[in-house]
């Protein structure tokens, strides 16, 4: 062999025979710029032959940098850089008065000084990023890339991740594993993973990042916790990211020295100002605070008879000098309320108009908490003078956290689709919101999300926040093709498993509009028996009310009357019997659409839930050999999992609720595995992330 | 280009532009198996040609897989695996008659067929993997392989490495991430790292292996984490390592709903018994318990009068017929006591002889908890009719936590090498032990433990357990060729460094025979001024003892006399000024060897520690191109934040001991940055694992 020979088999050997044995752990994601079949890259290979960024920028580094590395993976030889273009099928980016906004961006085939280029268009370097990771995405999902005519811009202005990470390293409901973040050894150590979690931020159009958990630590405000998220900030700004941080509302009191923290105090309002303009002397791009406040024992603005928008109000006037902004959670509820549903309803709603301009209401997307499936929160379209943001759940706190497959992209397409007949007759949840944040499900751990199937959440999550009109599916097929290859037989057995997936959650969960079942506090499985904790909203048997006439919670106006906070055309979208038992109380033995009795019904469902995940272990077994080992056998013992679990749920659930309802079981309907007292004898201390 | 040249073309650019740009995070530790330089693979070429495993055991398989590997990589090329000899240059692994037990091998230069060969002879598979990996060894740090002639075996029995590890997938004192074993997806999924960690241990002679805090839950001897273990095992059995676990002494009460775990009652007896048949059942090899009793709060055989021996062998029975061992903890102390540094001595001791055979009483390196430098603990030697262990931290709770480099092959050197007099004239340390156990420094973090330089701790553990007469500095230097590199240049720069580096750490922290100075229960920085703890020997002012007239604690006659414990002979170890504040209390003007005063000493040899972390950081700083940019940049930013620390330690100290002392500074050194209220004042309340 010749010596450039010697030394390309010699760098084979170190990368494959020396390398770790099992590489393949999902930490690429969807960025994995694997070669495509030859034949594929020979239809792209005249269409990509240099790559041309004209802007010096940061950002425009990143855009050219991710071209480079992608282009070259995917076609697997070096696509050069070039300053000009010199040659046909030159892939270009270049800033232009495009009116696409700040984020907006063209892709077109066009000429170039007499020869063929793609050129990425867009007004701002953040544009030319999108546009960078949209092309690329064409070429890994192996779209065509010719006669291109494309317009983008994200119709939210605001795309969030929310961490739920604590400054000690833990990750309230995370399943991932430790922080991404390294509080110890920042600002002095800038872990390359940063950046990689950057990068696919950006990929999917995320622009902010909320670093530290809603129930805060005010010590984050502090100097040397500024100077490691500085550090941060640094690394996330290339890829177009602002980072912002959750504001513990009683910070004047706990690292300031002040005696309160009353909004309309002008101390309180001082420390404030001087707060944010040191923050903004080390972040000059800080995004903003997030604030938790009068909510799970969390302090707030009501600790001093001040209302929400007081509260709010005051941080965003020492924000809007810098361009800074307030997210301000509406997720209230108390014992007072006759029906927890109601309240964030009930405490914003009149509030509307009062929020300053640089407030934005996040409200979780339904009216409790993140449930398999829920109506939408009433809140959306009824606040038409202040801005809204939607605060969706990507850790799956309540839909079996890391170990079940469960794609959410469907639950979040359900509610952002939903119609809310307010401000407009027409108007949909996703044309009421200026924003959407979603509750991270990334740590430290290798796969970023805690398995596989988990980072479709993420990914889909952000795809979602560009455009909430898109779908669910094609988002689903999009990351498959990214993320497990094109190869049709693979597409065509992940897809509807993706696409089935939360309904089974739904079913073996909570069916038929059930909510908030599971376990006290680590909320890991079933235990809908409970019935003795403090706060009656606290117990599963607040949210049933199954007795031995029948099941559900009246929200219509013989009971709590929640159902009257909707407009009037919205309310039918919840006749379906998904909704039933979230809206209405029902004897065991009525009859139902399906022809089955409630009862029935509910077993039924359960039954199916059970079935689904059943068919999603032989969907995938299917697989065997089409995909890598180790990410198989990893989804596999996943999916073996979630089986048991299913099983668990469903048993439980039944031998509680045939408990109360004394109906024996549909035939044909295999009794619980074990009595119901064994179900709640079972303990789980060592349960994760509560 | 030919197609073949093509496909290994893609095949770089797969593995080198797509993958991941920061593949150099440690992750492959010592095992990294990068091709040689082309002309010492030259040198090697002809003496590794094929590899001829001669056993079929799962542990022959690994050591086959692991040659195949190791050669392939480091001699970049596929090194064929055979089944007979048939050319020259074979490098053959086969059971032999051989007298180095079940665990030894020897490795030759010899003749097989007519050919040349390099051959591995054991007894056991044991021996074949731990010559593969002597073999491999040589190879990796480039010494000769011709005229091998090379008999080994391990000197102790028993190389065990304790994690304490919760079942909530926090690591007391853990500073590289959370525990390894994810106990949610556990039988499940077994996580290939699981694998990479087992091949880790094997290497360095690892062959026991405790998986659970001693701060033990009873949860892990409940039949749900028993599978989750068994399948561990199964992981760990073809590497040569057996599984052990922590067990809690009230476990009979905990999870047995007994009313007692007195060691003699025999429904107690009956309860361990029939637990430890149940183990058996599914992990056949199982190692033993390893039991912190009457320690710290935890339960033990005292809660009902009994002695440590009447609990060790209550268990050792249960355990014996399996083949199974007791590891019993020395670590105990109360306030009853006079002087921590005697307790466990005083109760030990006079229980010599009561020990059943398959106990083995695990002592601490020394008398009181893994501080910087102790003299070695006065038990070694001190019960010649019972076997003892040694336990050493690897992870370094009170030598910086993973951002400090400190090297602690010395210090182990320095305790096994001592001298105990007893019990013959001649015997050190390392002659009274049957075992060693290492407290784990490893983690789901990617470099394994914290930092890239812990790696160095946990290989130096393995090869002193191994081999406690083996030299700390030969083995810096092979971990330094294996993990860095064999260019001089980078192996003459670390080598220094790591050899000064734990001194550096006394010196900062606690010189002159100074201990437990650190911060109230996190051991994070300096609090030599606390007094306020409720039991006396928590408080920092009970070690050092520092009053206007002078400072440490006599232990001499005329003190606590916990001097008598040891052998007269061993005293003399003891006079030099490094245990000076140990075992003396002295005026702060009493001249010393150096011709300084204890005050002007003790300043100085803050100063020396501080200077030595700033020589480190330059002598880093010129290998900059040398290594790799992500290794060298991440142990820069250690470096920094080590340079910090040190001077905070020096600066907190001396202000705090300057206060006492009331002695003006040195001329030449400088005054500490702040004054002493501001390092009172600091709190930590997310200092790490704690």
């Amino acid at each position: 062999m010749r010596d450039s020979i010697r030394a390309i088999v010699a760098a084979i050997f170190t990368l494959t025979v020396a390398a770790p044995a099992h590489a393949e752990d999902g930490y690429r994601l969807w960025l994995r710029y694997d070669p495509l079949p030859a034949q594929i890259r020979h239809r792209y290979a005249a269409a990509a032959t240099e790559i041309v960024v004209q802007s010096n920028g940061a950002i425009a580094r990143s855009a050219e940098g991710e071209l480079r590395r992608g282009l070259s993976g995917l076609l697997a030889r070096q696509i050069p850089v070039g300053s000009s273009v010199d040659r046909d099928g030159a892939i270009v980016a270049e800033l232009s008065k495009a009116s696409l906004g700040d984020e907006g961006f063209t892709i077109r085939t066009t000429q170039i000084a007499g020869h063929e280029a793609t050129v990425i268009n867009a007004s701002n370097e953040r544009g030319l990023l999108y546009g960078a990771f949209a092309l690329l995405r064409r070429f890994q999902t192996q779209q065509p890339i010719d006669h291109l005519n494309v317009r983008d811009r994200p119709k939210l202005a605001l795309r969030m991740l929310d961490h739920w990470d604590n400054l000690n390293g833990s990750v309230e409901r995370g399943y991932a594993g430790r922080s991404l973040w390294d509080w110890r050894t920042l600002p002095d150590w800038e872990d390359p993973r940063y950046t990689d979690y950057a990068r696919a931020d950006a990929s999917i159009g995320v622009n902010g990042v909320v670093l530290n958990n809603v129930n805060a630590q005010a010590d984050i405000l502090t100097e040397p916790y500024l100077r490691k998220v500085a550090a941060l900030a640094d690394v996330f700004r290339p890829w177009a990211i602002r980072v912002y941080l959750s504001a513990r509302f009683s910070a004047p009191i706990d690292i300031g020295g002040l005696k309160t923290a009353d909004p309309l105090d002008p101390a309180v309002h001082a420390w404030w100002k001087a707060k944010v303009d040191e923050i903004y002397g080390v972040i000059p791009d800080f995004g903003g605070f997030l604030v938790k406040a009068n909510s799970e024992g969390e302090p707030g603005p009501q600790d001093y008879h001040r209302t929400h928008a007081d509260g709010a109000n005051m941080l965003a006037d020492a924000l809007r000098p810098h361009g800074g902004i307030v997210l301000w959670r509406a997720f209230v509820y108390s014992s007072a309320s006759d029906d927890r549903a109601k309240q964030a309803f009930d405490e914003f709603q009149p509030l509307d108009g009062k929020f300053a301009n640089n407030v934005i209401v996040q409200i979780k997307s339904g009216p409790i908490d993140f449930q398999p499936r829920e109506p939408f929160h009433p809140l959306f379209g009824a606040m038409p003078k202040t801005k809204l943001g939607m605060e969706a759940q990507i850790t799956k706190e309540y839909l079996g956290f890391n170990t079940h497959l469960a794609y959410l992209g469907t639950m979040w397409e359900e509610v952002l689709s939903a119609r809310t007949f307010r401000p407009q007759e027409d108007s949909r949840v996703a044309d009421t919101l200026t924003a959407m944040a979603g509750v991270a499900n990334t740590g430290s751990s290798r796969s970023w999300s805690g398995s596989q199937f988990d980072q479709a959440n993420w990914y889909a999550f952000g795809r979602l926040a560009w455009d909430p009109d898109a779908s669910a599916k094609a988002i689903a097929e999009e990351w498959t093709r990214m993320t497990w290859g094109n190869d049709p037989r693979v597409v065509n057995a992940i897809l509807p498993m993706m696409m089935k997936s939360r309904q089974a959650v739904v079913d073996y969960m909570t069916p038929l509009g059930l909510a908030h079942l599971m376990g006290t506090d680590h909320h890991y499985g079933p235990a809908p028996w409970v019935s003795d904790l403090k706060r009656p909203e606290w117990n599963p048997v607040y949210y049933h009310r199954a007795d031995l006439g029948g099941i559900g919670f009246d929200r219509t106006a013989a009971g709590s009357n929640a159902l009257s906070q909707y407009a009037p055309g919205a309310m039918r979208q919840f006749t379906t019997d998904d909704y039933l038992l979230w809206f209405n109380y029902v004897p065991w033995d009525q009859k139902l659409k399906s022809g089955r009795s409630v009862w029935t019904e509910l077993v039924w469902r359960y039954d199916r839930g059970v079935d689904e995940v059943r068919a999603m272990q032989r969907q995938w077994e299917a697989l065997r050999g089409s995909v890598d080992d180790q990410r198989f056998d990893e989804v596999s013992a996943y999916l073996a999992i979630q089986g048991r679990e299913a099983k668990w749920w469903r048993d439980a659930c039944i031998a509680y609720f045939q408990s109360i309802s004394k109906h024996p079981l549909p035939s044909g309907s295999a009794p619980p595995e074990h009595p119901l007292s064994y179900y709640e004898a079972l303990r789980f201390p060592n349960a994760p992330a509560h």
